[in-house]
């Protein structure tokens, strides 16, 4: 059997997920060859540039895949142009800025007949298939989700993320989702309290009471105000122990006991599953955790707290 | 051929619209026998009634179907329960709270063999089919939906549509995205203003920008204090006259000229489309009325304005 050809992909959005992640992700991966790049304000060494996703795709008819890492905001109308070239694409998370286009370009891209992969990063943590195998051999009595962050830490001066249908803590908290709707049986939202700063159109904290179709209790606390240590944790209290996936899904433990502790390596576990997606000519589109944010706006009650300044 | 027996059915929630709309329709449908009502506090009539769904479920085996006519917030605890006791179930708009639980409803309903049926009673009014075929007939330039109405003429004392998850003016508006989604082509929001008044927990009124899949935009403006003469319209300019539904979609002019215009019966409608739903043994639940609504919600930027009192 002969290796497939390289996948000629673009980048599209070169900022900071960008750079700290899908390219070094890329450059390890023979699956792929890096051809061309486009953004407004970044640029990739090595690789022709351009100013938009219309000018590399006018340019670059050697593109097969194109993946867009720039703000959710404006990835539908460069997903729209690249599924209408015939390029598969590779959504960074969130796919987009509503649930409704998402779902249209499902569409689109089962008319063209190319893979549109929406990228739930965190689903790759090391440990995550380790705690969904545990919670599907158990009974989850409750369960919990903490995931706390300083946004000054993590998300400096991305304007952005505080603007309106910028998520605010929903942007790392729909990571946490991701995980959960993996993991925990199906669920939905009965309660939940979104804290507006009063300078700003996106929230700072939510705190979200779900209910799985089976009745059992998820407590979610999202907080970009947590300084010193951080918290991206999922616990479950079970009839087999108590669970703790810890470290944004790095480490299980159950009843203290260490089940799993590795370093992650969530971007290139996506581009492989992208690549397999791509040569299997299907698409990967689990809207579940952006409808839950959704629903989280819809019937959240709205808490004005103090001013946010970076 | 010998006429089915009618359906045994029984209303949940004895409120405004059960006695307004649903009773009445169901006294004059030979498709249906009104066996029970449960209700916290109304009662019907000539039946035995319940206080709860519960009750009702464990005294009356004889029911086939059940019509839920209570608030958003609390139909999906009833709908599940009745669809676990094998029981067909019509939903009164919106059919949930979150998009989630009713997706979560209908693969319960698909799984137990029962009908679900997402009722939208605004796309049964008498001219919205005849502006659907009118709209597939010409290419669309812009759209404009106008849906002002007085909210304490229309819904006086009904605290729980001021409530966080209540909708607000997206209440009467989703009747108008029910329209929509039905007569023009795919739409997704671009951008939101949502007005909460500073006492309340849901907005009176909001602007919303949608684009078509085609890229022509649809103008949305939804307000809650439209004294004097009252809006429930959907314009359309387009190469084969300016078209104009009004009335809620009862009357319908293109170029000045009208080309229907009728008086509404659509709970009546509702109730035959139920009937053959259940007989087919198929469900009907289309959600994207309520997907822009949770989109409107996660994307719209939250605007205070003065307090509202009833």
């Amino acid at each position: 059997m002969t290796k497939a050809q390289p996948i000629n992909i673009a980048i599209v959005g070169v900022g900071k997920i960008a750079r700290d992640q899908h390219l070094p992700a890329l450059a390890k991966d023979g699956d792929y060859k890096l051809v061309a790049a486009a953004s407004r304000h970044g640029k990739v060494d090595g690789v022709p540039n351009f100013e938009s996703i219309e000018a590399l795709l006018a340019a670059s008819p050697e593109v097969e895949a194109v993946s867009l890492c720039m703000p959710p905001q404006v990835r539908h109308d460069a997903a729209r142009a690249a599924i209408l070239a015939g390029k598969h694409v590779f959504l960074e998370k969130p796919p987009g800025a509503t649930v409704s286009e998402v779902e249209h370009l499902k569409a689109l891209a089962a008319e063209k007949g190319v893979t549109l992969f929406a990228s739930w990063h965190s689903r790759y943590a090391p440990a995550v298939e380790a705690a969904r195998s545990f919670l599907a051999s158990a009974r989850i009595k409750s369960a919990a989700i903490n995931w706390k962050e300083d946004v000054r830490r993590w998300h400096p001066n991305q304007e952005w993320i505080w603007q309106a249908g910028g998520f605010g803590v929903f942007d790392p908290g729909i990571n946490a989702l991701s995980i959960a709707t993996h993991i925990l049986p199906p669920m939905f939202i009965t309660e939940a309290t979104l804290d507006f700063p009063e300078n700003r159109d996106a929230p700072i904290a939510a705190q979200v009471s779900f209910r799985t179709s089976e009745g059992t209790p998820v407590a979610v606390d999202f907080d970009w105000r947590q300084t010193g240590p951080q918290s991206w944790d999922i616990l479950a209290e079970t009839d087999k122990g108590f669970m703790v996936l810890s470290g944004g899904g790095t480490r299980l433990e159950v009843e203290g006991k260490v089940l799993k502790d590795e370093k992650e390596t969530e971007y290139p576990m996506l581009y492989r599953r992208f690549a397999k997606l791509v040569h299997d000519r299907t698409s990967d589109v689990d809207l579940a955790p952006l409808q839950h944010v959704a629903d989280a706006f819809m019937l959240g009650k709205r808490n004005v707290v103090e001013p946010f300044f970076d």
